[in-house]
């Protein structure tokens, strides 16, 4: 693709994505993007064929995608406990302050009025945190009684949840502060016994 | 009131609940309930003066107050950790199965659409999580670095983000044993030292 034509997709995709984020989907119309952009609608309808394309493009850059995780997913020379705690600061963060982010996961959460199936992390955060869990456990840095594939898709749950029920109850700037309670009444249960509060990864 | 009265307040509010739990609130029309309840129109505008008014009714009558937990919070019989975790059943419960309670959790996600300011339960159940970690604080059944006001909103957070987004994600079918596999992440870390694995309360 042409430098041009790179520069008007990545700077429609961005206007899409704040007025997603702001106002929704269905209240963000193709005339507001092309204004939000400076572009022609035609231009969102020759890089996007239409509003759902768009919407689907701006999910799959960031929020189903999440490729700035995987340098420090692989990071071995962290503890894989630490490395799933450090991984949830990153997509929190993301989810408080990255436009894109933030647009991708408030259109997952209006999937039912959006017509096009959108792609979701989830699937990928699980078998993520899945295998850092198995590796805690041939360390012997996890309680025996936890099990990784099934405490794994509980923790994505409860993590996302909490994140996203925080921010619509008391506001995004909470969510990072509350994120670090949560560890705090978490980290114990994953924990052998006897290092339940060993080396706390939590920031603050 | 008189009992008929009483009768067809009831009816139309069923109706309404079964609708809004259904289709949600924006696709649910005056017209829709009349028919779904038997009643006229006319009716809903007597006893509710408008949609908002029987949205704000629906919300009020479970959701929002859930009478029916009063006895179990107060049974003294039972330690308060167990009793928290017993009471986080009934209301998971609720949620997957009462069309009432289920209608009130949905219109409460909806509330950006809808013009009328709907009660929520979250202060309250803090308030009651707060109480039962502060007794199980005073009766040595709790880590001592758990707070108790600072846990309770944590786990109403938790608790109600898990819930929602399991359903959304995993189907309403696997709210309960998911519930289950969070507690299990949960408990070891509220109790002391020794007795993480104590007398579990997780049924199943």
């Amino acid at each position: 693709m042409q430098e041009r034509a790179k520069a008007t997709r990545r700077s429609l995709l961005e206007a899409a994505a704040r007025l997603f984020a702001e106002r929704g989907y269905a209240a963000t119309s193709v005339n507001d993007i092309s204004a939000g952009s400076g572009r022609t609608s035609g231009a969102v309808y020759f890089h996007y064929a239409s509003k759902e394309g768009l919407a689907v493009a701006v999910v799959e850059d960031r929020f189903a995608t999440w490729p700035q995780l995987a340098q420090r997913y692989a990071d071995e020379t962290v503890p894989p406990i630490e490395r799933l705690v450090a991984l949830s600061y990153d997509i929190a963060r993301a989810l408080v302050e990255d436009p894109v982010t933030r647009a991708g996961a408030r259109l997952w959460t209006e999937r039912a009025t959006i017509n096009a199936p959108l792609p979701h992390p989830f699937a990928l955060w699980t078998a993520a945190a899945t295998r850092l869990l198995a590796q805690a456990r041939l360390a012997g840095q996890l309680r025996t009684q936890v099990r990784p594939a099934c405490a794994a898709r509980t923790l994505v749950c409860a993590f996302y949840g909490l994140c996203s029920f925080t921010e619509a109850l008391d506001g995004a700037a909470t969510v990072i502060d509350r994120l670090s309670d949560w560890w705090q009444l978490t980290l114990p249960s994953l924990r052998p016994p006897g290092h339940e509060d060993a080396g706390s990864p939590v920031p603050g």
